[in-house]
This record gives C-alpha cells, sequence and structure tokens, in this order.
C-alpha cells in the first residue's frame, strides 16, 4: 500500500472540505434477543441517507482479529501506520489527562504499588487505591526535588499516575522499574543507551525519595515506572496531506492524538449537538474536520445497550447539521468496535460510510454492521480511509505517467 | 503477497493459453441522468456471457484511492509491483513516441520553456507552442554534435520533447535542469554519482549548445531536461512465468510498456475487430495474448459518455472472434478507470471477469461496476491478476509441500 512519503508527494491543495465522524466504539453484536446490533436497532434516518449515496464497507482498524486500543486505531484512520508510528505509554498516559507536555519532556507512567518489608512487590496495584487517594499522594512525591529537572507527578486514575521530567540533556532510553510481576524487587532503572545514563541516575532518585516518603502509606508504600518516552514527532497532516485539519473532541487523549498528527484542537462544548454546532463555526477556515463522540464507547464498556442505542440516535440527530454544509467527502465510522455484550474494545471490524458525489454508489440502503458488509468497499484497512478521502475530494494527483 | 521471484520458482510451461483483454479506462462513474455508468449502459452480450461463467471483482490497480498512470497500472495487472518496477520520466517519453531505445541509451523528457534576458524561466511550457513548431525546433536541435555520443531529440506533443543520448560510458544519475518553477534560472545540470560526471557535462554542452540556436525563437528560446533514465531491465514474463506472450496493441505507449516485460509485439491493425483478427492470426504460436483497447479511455478524457458506451459495444461485437478460440483463460479489465464525469484517469476500481473451465463462478450475470461488486473477488489488487490466471490455467506447482 501507498505510504504517507508517497502520498505526500500527489497530494494538492483545494478548497474541497472532508469531514470525518468517528463514532467511538461504533461496531456491536446483536442482542440476545432482538439478534439487532445497538446500530442496528437504533433509528437512523440520516446515517442511512448518507449510506444509500454513498459507499459502504467494514474497516478493519489494525489487523483482523486485532483488538485495537483507541490511539493505534486513530492514528490509522488518520493514515499514520500503527505499527509504525508508535506512542510509548508514558506519552500515551500523559496525552490522556491533558498534560501539556513540551517536545523534550520524558514521561513514564506510573504505579502505586505495595511492596513487602524486604522490599519485595506483593500488589503491581496496591490493591487499586481511590482516585481521591491517588491525587493526595501524588501531591506529595510533586514535593520530591531533584537537580536541573522539573518534575510533574499527575494522578490518572486509581493506583495510576504519570511523571514527567523537563530539564536539558533527557532521555527516554531507560529500561522499567516495573518488574510486571509480584514476589520480586523493583529493578532499578538501567539507561539503553550511554546518553540515558543521567536521566537512569534521576529516576532512580525520584524513586528513593518517593519510597521515603510513601513509608508510612501502606498499600501504596513504592512507585513502578515504565514506558519511559518522549513526545514522538509525527509528520503533521497539513505536510503529508496540504490539509488544514481541525479536532472536534470532548476527551483529553483525543485532544492528544489530534494534536499529535497537527490538527488544531478547539472548544468543542459538551454534548454531541454542540460538538456539530462547533464544527459549523470553523467550517470556513478549515478543510479537514475531525468530529469524535465518546460516549457509544462509554455505553458499550458499561454494557448499556439501550444507552448505546440512544447516544446513536442522538448523533444522527445532529447529523443535518454538518451535511447541510454540504462538505464534499462525509464519512462517518467508529475507531473500533466496543460491543456492550462483551463490555470491552473488541476486534470486529467497523461500519463506515463515505458519501461524495465522485463515489460511484453502491446497493447499500442503511447504515448498519450486516448492510456496510455488502457494500463495495468490502472489509478494508483503516489505512485506506485517507488515500480514499483524498481522492473523493479531488485532492490527489495521478501516480505515474 | 507473493513476488515475482516465488512465482518463478512455481510455474510451469504448458499448453493452455490465457487472454488478457485490457479496455484502458474501463470504469466509469453513473450518468447523472440514468444513474448508469458507461459499461452500465452499453449492451454487452458477450461480456455478461463470460461474466456469468466466470469469477468477477474489482481491481485496485495501484493502492485504494491513487489514480493510476497508465504505466504502473499496465505493469501491475502484468503481475510487476508497480512501487518496485519504476521507469523513469525520461524512457516513459521515449516509449511513447515508440523511440527504438537501445539498453544502454540515456533518455530525458524535455520541454521548450521560455526565457528573459536574465536568463529567469518565465513559463516552463514555452506558452505551448504548437506540435508543428516543436517538430520544427527539434529539427534544429537534432543538428548539435556532441563528441563520443549520438544525439536524437525527437518532438513528443506542444512543449514537449524527448533527448536522447547514445555512447560508451553513460549513466543516467542526473539531477533535472528543470526547476519545476518560474522566477528562478534553469539548474546547472549535476552528476548524483562519480560515473555520471562525463554525462552531466555532455548534457550541460547539449543546453548550452540548445539555448544558442533557439535564441531567436522566442517564446521557445531555452530547454529544460528532467528525468534522467536508462531502458530499466525487467525480468521477461517469459523468464518469470514461463509464458510466450504476444501484445496487441496499436497506441506505442503500450507497444513500449509491452516490450519491457519481454512480450512480443505484433502487427495489430487500426480498429477493435482488427485487433481481435491479429489475436487469431498469433493464438497457434503463442500462449499469452495481451490485447489493448485505447479507444474507451480516449472517450472518457473527452467527456464522451456515449462515444465511449459505443466503443464497449464494439470491443462486446468483437469478442465472440476470442471466445471461439477457446483459450483455457479469458480475462476482461481496464488498467484504470476513466469516468466520463472526471474527463480524467480516476482511482475507482475497475470491473474484472476472469472465465475458465476451473474458476468456481460466482452469482455475478452481467458486467458492469455494481455487479462486480458483489462478485467473489471482492475489491482486489491488480498484482493478484496473473497468480489467479496461471493458476487457471493451471501453470503452477504447490507452494511448499
Amino acid at each position: 500500500m501507498i505510504d504517507l512519503k508517497q502520498i505526500k508527494e500527489i497530494s494538492i491543495r483545494s478548497p474541497s472540505k472532508i469531514a470525518l465522524v468517528i463514532i467511538d466504539g461504533l461496531g456491536g453484536l446483536p442482542h440476545p434477543e432482538t439478534r439487532k446490533t445497538e446500530l442496528e436497532t437504533a433509528q437512523t434516518p440520516n446515517l442511512d441517507y448518507l449510506a444509500k449515496r454513498g459507499i459502504c464497507g467494514l474497516v478493519e482498524p489494525i489487523s483482523p482479529g486485532i483488538t485495537p486500543g483507541s490511539a493505534p486505531a486513530h492514528l490509522a484512520l488518520f493514515g499514520y501506520d500503527p505499527f509504525r508510528f508508535t506512542i510509548g505509554r508514558g506519552i500515551l498516559e500523559a496525552l490522556g489527562i491533558d498534560f501539556p507536555l513540551q517536545e523534550e519532556d520524558v514521561a513514564a507512567r506510573g504505579n502505586f504499588c505495595t511492596i513487602n518489608d524486604e522490599g519485595i512487590v506483593q500488589d503491581r496495584r496496591a490493591g487499586r487505591i481511590s482516585t481521591e487517594r491517588c491525587l493526595e499522594l501524588c501531591q506529595q512525591l510533586g514535593q520530591i526535588r531533584i537537580d536541573e529537572v522539573q518534575l510533574w507527578v499527575s494522578p490518572v486514575k486509581e493506583h495510576r499516575f504519570v511523571m514527567v521530567f523537563r530539564g536539558g540533556n533527557l532521555s527516554p532510553e531507560l529500561d522499567d522499574s516495573d518488574p510486571q510481576q509480584v514476589g520480586v524487587r523493583p529493578n532499578q532503572i538501567v539507561a539503553l543507551s550511554p546518553e540515558a545514563r543521567k536521566t537512569a541516575a534521576l529516576a532512580n532518585e525520584f524513586i528513593t525519595k518517593a519510597k521515603a516518603i510513601l513509608a508510612n502509606s501502606y498499600p501504596a508504600n513504592m512507585v513502578l515506572l515504565r514506558g519511559f518516552s518522549r513526545h514522538p514527532r509525527f509528520p503533521s497532516m497539513s505536510e503529508v496531506y496540504k490539509l488544514k485539519p481541525v479536532a472536534i473532541v470532548t476527551y483529553p487523549m483525543y485532544r492528544g492524538l489530534a494534536k499529535l498528527v497537527g490538527m488544531e484542537v478547539v472548544d468543542s462544548g459538551d454534548s454531541i449537538e454542540e460538538e456539530f454546532t462547533a464544527l459549523t463555526q470553523h467550517f470556513a477556515t478549515h478543510d479537514f474536520f475531525f468530529l469524535h463522540v465518546k460516549q457509544t464507547d462509554t455505553a458499550g464498556e458499561d454494557g448499556d445497550f439501550w444507552g448505546k442505542v440512544r447516544v446513536i440516535e442522538e448523533v444522527d440527530a445532529a447529523l443535518p447539521q454538518l451535511i447541510d454544509l454540504q462538505p464534499e467527502v462525509i464519512m462517518v465510522t467508529g475507531d473500533h468496535s466496543t460491543p456492550t455484550l462483551l463490555k470491552a474494545h473488541s476486534w470486529h471490524p467497523v461500519p463506515f460510510l463515505l458519501c461524495s458525489q465522485f463515489c460511484r454508489p453502491d446497493d447499500v440502503a442503511e447504515f448498519s454492521e450486516r448492510a456496510c458488509a455488502k457494500g463495495s468497499l468490502g472489509r478494508f484497512p483503516a489505512l485506506e480511509v485517507m488515500p480514499l478521502a483524498l481522492a473523493n475530494a479531488l485532492k490527489l494527483t495521478k501516480f505515474g505517467a
């Protein structure tokens, strides 16, 4: 398949506009009684209208059978091969809490854990302490002073936190202190390159000081660090596709992902309707619109079938705002499936529709898993979405003479 | 996917015969009034008969969303990965005018252009001078003598020409003189490897002499060269597939492409019917038949919907000549789509049919974009066409034990 470098050579700037609506965790599984999925159950006249006018298929987010995390699934839809464009665990957690990362920062994912008197790990999650307790402990660790660097310790959820170093000459090439098992001592942090020796020393200093501070905080009496990483430098969508992209998103993680590929992230309101209104407000000044709906995934993870149905209907009701703007290309899909039956992300391919003046419509007249399976796009990799969108917006020139 | 080297290991010579009819620019888009494409509009009883007896699908020429040039699109159908088997611009232009290239020739694509008194490029195309004027100027430049090499300057169309050097120790590793923008001077040609230094000097000498000759030929008072290249050495189809292939083609570019992959190119007449007759005449002596129909693409680029419909019907009417020969495998497809609605090549996948005794027919009973989308081959890469053809002709042995 064509790669970003080759796409860059044939992409051209033009006034046409592309909208990509990602309904998080859109795909589902049939309800045991009705035999219909969440999407098949929802009343979606506007999605059906777009499906009828457009082409449909089922997107494979990463690779068949593979359940994606949100980060690689989104990157793939934006055209970035998730096997090549990887994001370190520390950075991913920092994006997830909207930490204002700078380019040279080194971030690590942290766990509060329980050790015994001999320093041996007994519980890697410190009994999953409450998020409130995590916040208190992070404030204590935030008082730690380490020469030459600035330090942040920010709570995530339960036993999870993010540690960020900022300062001169840092390197993320460090091994984890987290041994990933109980019954052993945490690892001393080791530099994986000569340049990382100083950072390793600083990280070990942090751990020593943290251990002292947490001595009386059983069960959270120690920390484990892993996934030291730095903000990756991805080519921007403006660079590769010559687009001026804007992200309409409400959750921190997705804001971070959008920034990673060079999207402008704007104030998006709270409700789904407000998100579509925000898109309307930026329509004149941009030519690529990523609108993200989170609530479907949340309902899916909660196992709330009817809640997910309602969110899909809410998206459908807000769609006319977008349709009325008449962008040259409208796409609707999900980053992955989150069937309420599984209460989790899953590997199932995701319904996809693309509507444009030049898309050569197929016979699909309804937006659903079953109908999309019969669409002319068939089952296809997420990485094909952006080239298809650019082609339909007439933003690609010929390959070869 | 399997590559040419692996195919070579399992291909066997056998008496069975394969015919590949490429209807250039075959795929289309629905007419705004009838909602039917050119192919869906045409009366095609013979194509429908083959579709019904065979298997169908939609071919992706290069990569989804990518609009192919004719060269990479044909190479892919012949089984040559167009990302790997590339052809330099100069050679491609030379093939396009049927220039009798030799292996060691170095060719460049030339533009007549306009420079001002300070030597700055004002128009990279010299106001698109007429083809007649181009011919006159090429004859003048053809008089240039350069030590040690033979030189040809051959007109292409309007401001375009091909320059070919033949002689000892030439190298195509040269940068362009064409700056690809106005407002700057043409570049001095630079050798990209030590071996190319001599060729760079010769090319610069040519440019200096051309400039002197063209001094009074405003607006065509200078030349720009780009895409220095040598005839690539591709493994031949006889070598890889153990076939004895013949090309029935009427346009120079496609004759050149066929020669590149080792096909014998024979006299093909002028009309579509004559092409099929030519195939008949070579049927006994060859086992692979590439028959190319150009007129569909031309009608598509002219925006002539009904003209394209008529050409498709003409192909259909000539098909019985081929069907009556009973080759073991008949395939019909296009190298890409050229919808009359767009008046240009496009990215849309192309209808494909394969008919053989062993093809496990699907339910498709009509040769059209919409029907092929439901074929058992689905949407599939052009690179899969040759392995499929060889398999159906029983020309491939088992892979692995």
